[in-house]
């Protein structure tokens, strides 16, 4: 195999995964944390005195570069999210890469850069890596693991057990971009769009909800798209949420795509959006913070908690009610 | 497919992922900070009001259950090394699975049930995790990764920056039981063996080393085994470390086994050693340490660090030198 391709001696501790790690990693991923000779890194005291956060997310996209991101950024944003709808602010994350020999080495770099990109928007570092190399047929092509480490405001508490009757729900953007960016990305369903995949930090977004008084829980609708994540509402309060279906933000592209598929936009995963639960009287208050932010634009009240049967109704177009079952089959795998 | 094994459905967000979570990995990982509702999770202020250390690591062994350990006790003890030979106290873990469809949920079973044995073991929880399931034919059945969390004493310095001229070498253990016992595992050698791999935490270890004066630096001699870890401080330092063959303890069915497959115990991975450094006048007293604990009673001083060429010399049985070569090949891949 030539130099151009990642090799099984690439993973193997030795000179070649050195010059990999130097060459790739860290030349792209350098900051004063990061040091690829150490077995664990020293955190510098992270401001406010607040409470450490951490999560960790994987990531196996299909294809592994999109419109609107690649796997590397997504790995970024999906855990800088975690963190964020928890109401923490993001500091450091770690980064483990399982790559598939044979793979492109200039596309492991695009990936990086991209990785690395996302990571200064955000304002992250990547303090510590992994990298671990598997052979040809495993592993199509690269996973990523990142986990994040953030501090959240000792005050501030959120949670599915703060959820009351009569709260709002909102969302901060249309729903289902990047799950269908994704979906047209993949030669095998052979349509074409302009679309590009919501993927973003959606740190700006919670940040503006966080001193709101009234603030009950945050999420962001990754796979199993806005409806699991009001299925979780329901199992872990016991009330109902009730969504205006009119009210609800969903691209025309979007739409049209998922008609012509037979999928359901609030299944679909977005990789930018938050959802929020906030007392009543506060959610004009939220949605003007959220349609403040360029991110946030088409922000909306989307519905309602209530007492009654846990469940999630839809009250649609034409005046009608439909239950959104909770999702089994997955209409869209390997879309994070 | 039936009950008992994994679904792509097992990964998608939705009632199955959920079941699965709860009845595999919560149910075993239970603790008092795991919520597996959560997006992030709020870490206690840990010990002693010292520095933050955190550490990540990818595994994929094969096979995924080998004498003396599974892919999950392995996840432990690999991150909970990183942590505790950079002098730190090891209190969090977070874990992703990469799982492939069509495997065996009471093997899953199994091993998650040795990573929460490993873990109760070294006083670490598990405080949040991942899962992923991916297509019939990638991942080669199951990866991991863990990152750690930990705290080192502010005080304690320790580096390949800290090494000097006239330092000794330490080795906890005898080297290569984990790379042996995991190839004897795999039936395409047709051997067998009575040899369990050295896994296991070495913080009793590092800890027991952390108040000498006089430590320089720690490292667990993982993948490349215990040359590589010399070969990062020759050229981390600019110095020559040299070996006394004799006194690097090699279990004789390790040295038999390399012998017929022609492998340098040297270079195989161990997962339950320390490598130390540390000034000469403190390496009897480190020595007393280390065989004073169960896991340290064939520790040994097996060379120095010295003036002159950035190479790793090993003086053999016979009175004759051997420069040991970087490693370039993977000798045994898969072993971590």
């Amino acid at each position: 195999m030539d130099d151009t391709h990642i090799r099984l001696a690439h993973g193997n501790g030795g000179s070649y995964m050195r010059e990999l790690i130097e060459t790739v990693f860290a030349r792209h991923l350098a900051n004063p944390l990061l040091n690829v000779q150490a077995d664990a890194v020293a955190l510098p005291a992270m401001e406010g005195g607040g409470v450490v956060m951490v999560t960790t997310d994987g990531f196996t996209v299909q294809p592994l570069e999109f419109p609107g991101g690649t796997i590397g950024s997504l790995a970024v944003h999906g855990t800088v999210n975690d963190l964020a709808v928890s109401g923490a602010t993001p500091y450091y994350l770690t980064l483990n890469a399982f790559i598939e020999e044979g793979f492109d080495i200039a596309r492991l770099e695009r990936i990086i850069a991209s990785l690395a990109e996302a990571a200064r928007e955000a304002r992250v570092v990547i303090v510590a890596g992994d990298t671990k190399v598997l052979p040809h047929g495993e592993v199509g092509g690269l996973y990523l693991a990142t986990t994040g480490v953030g501090v959240r405001a000792q005050h501030l508490q959120l949670g599915l057990d703060r959820v009351q009757p009569g709260d709002a729900v909102l969302v901060s953007g249309p729903v289902g971009d990047h799950g269908i960016a994704v979906l047209l990305a993949r030669e095998e369903f052979g349509l074409r769009g302009e679309l590009l995949s919501d993927a973003a930090s959606v740190f700006p977004l919670t940040q503006a909800l966080a001193s709101l008084n009234g603030l009950r829980f945050m999420r962001d609708p990754t796979r199993g798209g806005l409806a699991t994540v009001l299925h979780e509402i329901c199992r872990a309060t016991g009330l109902e949420v009730r969504l205006n279906q009119t009210a609800i933000p969903v691209r025309e592209q979007v739409a049209a795509v998922c008609e012509m598929l037979g999928y359901d936009p609030l299944f679909l995963a977005c990789e930018g959006r938050v959802v929020a639960v906030v007392e009543a009287s506060q959610a004009p208050e939220a949605l003007t913070r959220l349609q403040a932010l360029p991110q946030g634009r088409e922000a909306a009240i989307i519905g309602s908690v209530n007492a009654g049967r846990a469940h999630v109704v839809l009250q649609t177009e034409l005046g009608g009610e439909r239950i959104l079952e909770e999702l089994e089959d997955d209409p869209l795998p390997r879309i994070c």
